[in-house]
C-alpha cells in the first residue's frame, strides 16, 4: 500500500446498513427482484456438449450480484441467444442438466442466495427489440450520435419494432417480474437501463402496492435531443418511468434533464424540480442521482496482482528504450462517444506548439475495438487511425509519440493506468465513465476529464476540466497536466482517490435501497441533489 | 378579398400603442437606437459610379424600418462590404456624394426619420467575426447541424476568430452606439441577434442608466448544445445578454433554454425560471418570447398583385396538363435545418403505400440554393436530389411526382402556396419559420408543421404536428391533410389566418417596447409565457 492509500485509511464500508434496509424492504421471506436485458451469467455449450457460464462484466453486474449475499435475490433477464434460451429451458426442467447448471451458477456466484429467470424471447421480437430500438437508436439519441438532419429516420420498420419488439420484451420481463413477485407481501423491483423504460408500468398495473426503482445507466439528454421521437414514444418512455417510486439517474444533470422532459411531454404531471419529484395521477415518484462506481479495494488489490506486475515489467522496458519519456494515457472502446479522435488532435497541436515533447513524452492509447459491423464507428475508427498515423509519421514504434495498445487486455490496461503520469478521459457524452475513477485508485496521475463524463459531476474539483469538443483547451490542459509541479498532482490525487473511495459501488447501492426503505415508510427519499457540476471549475480562457 | 379574410375582418392594429410607449421612452428630443450586423440598406456602384442601394429583406429589416415612421431611429450596423464601407465614409464626409446617399435613403426608405451608421470593420476582423465565428460556429451550435463526435473542433484558429473577430466587433458596435447615446437622457436601445451577443456589456459597462433589449431571431438551443463551447466562451455569451434589460427569443422553449443556460454556465446568477427573470449582479434581466411574424395584410395585397396572377395562371395551366392532381407545396432554402430530406422520404413512403396517388397528387417544392461553398450544404443538396430522382424515375416533367421550381422567385413562391392543397414546413430546428404564417395568409391549405419549428408554439393546435424526424408520422399527416374534409380544412385556415392576424409584425414590435416601457418605470414587463407547445397536440402513435 502507498503512502496515498495509507493516508486514506479509514473504515471500511460495512454491509451493516445496506443488510438493514434489505431486511426492512423485504421483511422476513421476501426476495428482492432485479430484471435487466442482460442477465449476470451468459452460458454456452462446449462441442462436448458440457455447459459452460461466463460472468458479465461491467458495473451493474458486479454490483448487483453482491446483493446475493446480503439477502434472497431474483434476477430476471432475458435469454440472449441460443444456448442461454435451452439453459432457461433446462433451468426450469427439474432433469439433471437443471442440477448441472445450478451447480455452474453456485460456483461462478459463490455463497449467493441467487435465482436466475432467464426469459426466452422469440427471435424476432428480440431482434425488433435490441436490433432495431435499443441500440441503434435509444442508445444513439441518449449520447446524442445522430447527425439531426440525416438521422434518425423514424420509418415504419422503427415503429414497428417499437410495437412488436421493444413492448414485448418490456411485458416478458415484466410478467416474470409478476410471477417473482406472487405471495410477496410488498414486492421491491430494481429495474436497470434503457431497454427496460416500460416494464415498470405493466408492473405496476398489477401490483400497486410494489416498490420500484429504475436506475438508468446512460445519460437523459435534454429535451431538444427528444425532440427526434414521435410524441407517442417519448410520452410513452416518460410515463413508463413515472410508474416507478423512484428514477434514478448516474448525475444531477440528467436527472435535471429528466424533470424538464416530464414537464415537457407528460401532459397531466406535475414537475417539482426543486423537490426532485413528480406529482402524477396520484403518485409522487421521486428522480435521484445514483453515481455508479467501482470497488476500489479490489481494483487495489488486482493493480498489485502477478498478472498486472507483468504488464507493468514490459511497459516500462518499453519506456526505458524510449529513453523514459513522460506517459500520457487513455484506456477506451474506440467509438465516437469516447472522443479519441479529439484527443489526438489535441495531442498533435501540442507537439507542433511544443516539438521539444516529441521526444519526452508518449501517449499510450489502449483501445478495443467497439462494434465495427456499425459503419458509423469504423469510419470514426479511421479517422482515428489517421490521425496517429499523420502524427507518428515514420518513426519507429518506440520512437513514435503515439502507441496504441490492444484495450481488450484488462491486465494492460490497468497496467498503463499505474504509469501514467497524465489519464486523458474526454468523452463527448458518457453517462459516468469508470476509467476516470479507475485511475483515481491506481495511479499518480494528473486526470483531463471532460465536463460531458458523468464522473465529472464528482471529480470536477481535482480535475482538470476541459470541454469535449475544445482541442485547443484540451491540449493546454495536456501541457498544465504534464507540468504539474508534484506536490500539486499527489494533492489531487489524494482528494479523487478519497472522493472515489468515500462514494464506491456499494454506496451506490446502499443510497437506492435507504432511499427505496424511506418510501415504504412514506418518507421523502434522503438523497437529494448531489453537486453542481458545471459550474464548479474555471474557465481556461480570459473571459 | 375572399370568404376567410372578410370573417377575419377586425379593427387593423393601429400604430397609437406603438407611438405611446415610443413617445413614453424617448421623451421630446431622443432617438431610438437600433443595432444589428446587417442594416436595412446595402450599397453598391454602377460601373458608372452611380450609388445604388437594395433594401434587406427578411423580418428584421421589414419590421425595424417600420419604426421611423413613428419615431426617430438611428440604426447602427456593420459595412459589410467595400462599396458600404465606401458609402459610409462618403455618408460622414459632408461632400456630393454625402447628399446622393441622403437622397438615396429618402428614397427607399420614405418618410422616415431614420439615420444610418454603418462602422467599417477592418477586413481581417470582419472574416474572423463573420466567417469563423457567426456563421460556421454559432449558428451551426444552435441549430445542432454538428454531428458532435466530430464537429466542432474549437481549437486556436476558432479562439483567435473570438478574440479578435467577434470581440472587436462586438465593441465597434457598441462604442457607435454609445456615441449615438451621448446627450441622451436615458438611451433606449434594441440589439439584433446572435453576431451581438457581446455589445450590451460595453454599453452597459459605459451607461448603466441604458435600456437596453437583445432579441434573438435564432433557436436557443439546451444547456447540452452548448457544451461544445469552451466555459469561457459560453459564459461570455450569457453574461453578455445578461447585460440587457430584457433578453427577447422567438418562443418560450427558448425562453426556458435561455433561463437553463443561464442556471448552468453563470455561476452568480439566480434564476427564477417560473418569474422569468435573472438577478446577477444587483441587477433584474427579463427573459421574454416575442415570436417574430409577417405582414398580413401587405402580403394578402401582394398574393392578389398581377405578377403573382401571373404566376399562378403559369402553375394552374401546368396542373391542368397533369390532370388538376392535389397539390402538396413547400418553400424553403435547400439547406439542412428545413429538412426537405425526410419531407420527400416520407411523401415517398406514402406514394409506396398508395400508389395511385402518383396520379392524383404533386408535390411541388420551390428551393433556393444556399450556401453552395459550404460542403456541409452541397453534400445535403446532393442527398436531396437523389431521392427525388428515384421518386419521379423517367417520369416526364409534368406527370414526375415532384416538381422542383426556382425558390429564388418569390412571386412564384406565393404564387404556389395560394394554390396548393398541402403545405408541409418540417424544419429540424428553425428559430421561426415565416413560410408557414404566409401559408396561414394566402392559402386554404391544411398545414403539416413541425413542432421544432418556432412557429408551432402558435399554431399547433390547427396544423398538422409531426416530430421532424418522424417520417412515418409525416406520411400519415401528408395522408390526412390530402384528405381533409374542405369544411375542416377551412376552419383551420380561419384560426390559423386569425392568429396571425392577431400576432402579426406590429405586435411583436410593440410588446418589445411596452416590455421596455414598464421596464424603465421599474415594473415587471407584462408579457409572459405565451404559450405550452410541446405538450399541446395529440401523440399520432397509440402510446
Amino acid at each position: 500500500m502507498d503512502e496515498i492509500d495509507a493516508r486514506n485509511q479509514r473504515q471500511q464500508p460495512d454491509a451493516g446498513h445496506l443488510r438493514d434496509y434489505l431486511a426492512a424492504l423485504l421483511g422476513n421471506d421476501g426476495r428482492l427482484i432485479v430484471a435487466s436485458n442482460r442477465g449476470p451469467l451468459s452460458f454456452s455449450r462446449t462441442k462436448a456438449g458440457e455447459w459452460q457460464a461466463k460472468r458479465g462484466s461491467g458495473g451493474l453486474v458486479t454490483a448487483l450480484v453482491e446483493l446475493g449475499r446480503l439477502a434472497p435475490v431474483t434476477w430476471v433477464s432475458a435469454a440472449m441467444d441460443r444456448d442461454d434460451r435451452a439453459a432457461s429451458a433446462a433451468l426450469a426442467s427439474g432433469n439433471g442438466t437443471q442440477r448441472a447448471l445450478l451447480d455452474l451458477i453456485r460456483r461462478e456466484l459463490p455463497g449467493q442466495d441467487l435465482r436466475l429467470d432467464m426469459r426466452p424471447i422469440a427471435g424476432e421480437a428480440w431482434q425488433r427489440h435490441y436490433g432495431i430500438v435499443s441500440n441503434p437508436f435509444l442508445w444513439f439519441v441518449q449520447h446524442q450520435l445522430f447527425t439531426l438532419h440525416y438521422e434518425p429516420t423514424v420509418d415504419d420498420r422503427l415503429i414497428n419494432a417499437w410495437q412488436h419488439g421493444y413492448r414485448v420484451v418490456n411485458e416478458l420481463i415484466a410478467e416474470a417480474v409478476l410471477e417473482h413477485a406472487q405471495g410477496q407481501r410488498r414486492p421491491v423491483v430494481l429495474l436497470q437501463d434503457y431497454h427496460l423504460y416500460l416494464a415498470a408500468a405493466n408492473i405496476r398495473a398489477e401490483r400497486p402496492d410494489a416498490l420500484i426503482l429504475h436506475f438508468n445507466h446512460i445519460p437523459w439528454p435534454a429535451v431538444d435531443s427528444w425532440l427526434v421521437l414521435p410524441q407517442g414514444l417519448r410520452r410513452a418512455i416518460c410515463e413508463g418511468l413515472l410508474a416507478n417510486d423512484i428514477v434514478g439517474l448516474q448525475t444531477d444533470r440528467y436527472a435535471t434533464n429528466f424533470l424538464h422532459s416530464v414537464e415537457a411531454f407528460v401532459r397531466d404531471a406535475e414537475v417539482d424540480p426543486d423537490g426532485r419529484h413528480v406529482r402524477w395521477r396520484g403518485r409522487t415518484i421521486w428522480v435521484r442521482a445514483y453515481p455508479i462506481s467501482i470497488e476500489p479495494d479490489a481494483l487495489a488489490a488486482f493493480a498489485r496482482s502477478p498478472a498486472v506486475e507483468r504488464r507493468k515489467a514490459e511497459l516500462r522496458a518499453r519506456l526505458e528504450r524510449a529513453g523514459n519519456p513522460k506517459l500520457i494515457v487513455r484506456v477506451d472502446r474506440l467509438e465516437p462517444s469516447k472522443n479519441a479522435l479529439r484527443g489526438f488532435i489535441a495531442f498533435e497541436n501540442l507537439l507542433k506548439r511544443r516539438p521539444e515533447l516529441r521526444k519526452s513524452v508518449r501517449f499510450l492509447a489502449v483501445q478495443s475495438v467497439s462494434r465495427p459491423d456499425l459503419s458509423d464507428y469504423a469510419k470514426y475508427a479511421a479517422a482515428v487511425r489517421e490521425v496517429v498515423a499523420r502524427v507518428n509519421g515514420m518513426a519507429d514504434p518506440d520512437q513514435a509519440p503515439i502507441w496504441l495498445l490492444d484495450g481488450s487486455d484488462y491486465d494492460l490496461a490497468i497496467a498503463a493506468l499505474s504509469l501514467a503520469d497524465v489519464v486523458l478521459v474526454n468523452p463527448v457524452v458518457d453517462g459516468m465513465n469508470l476509467v476516470a475513477k479507475e485511475a483515481a485508485v491506481v495511479s499518480r496521475a494528473a486526470l483531463v476529464l471532460s465536463e460531458t463524463a458523468g464522473a465529472a459531476e464528482q471529480l470536477a474539483s481535482d480535475a482538470l476540466m476541459v470541454s469535449a469538443a475544445d482541442v485547443s483547451g484540451t491540449a493546454e490542459m495536456l501541457e498544465r497536466a504534464l507540468e504539474m509541479p508534484a506536490d500539486e498532482r499527489l494533492g489531487r490525487v489524494r482528494r479523487l482517490r478519497a472522493s472515489v473511495r468515500d462514494e464506491d459501488l456499494q454506496w451506490w447501492l446502499t443510497r437506492q435501497l435507504r432511499d427505496l426503505a424511506a418510501v415504504s415508510r412514506g418518507r421523502r427519499p434522503p438523497s437529494r441533489a448531489l453537486r453542481d457540476t458545471i459550474r464548479k471549475f474555471e474557465p481556461t480562457l480570459p473571459g
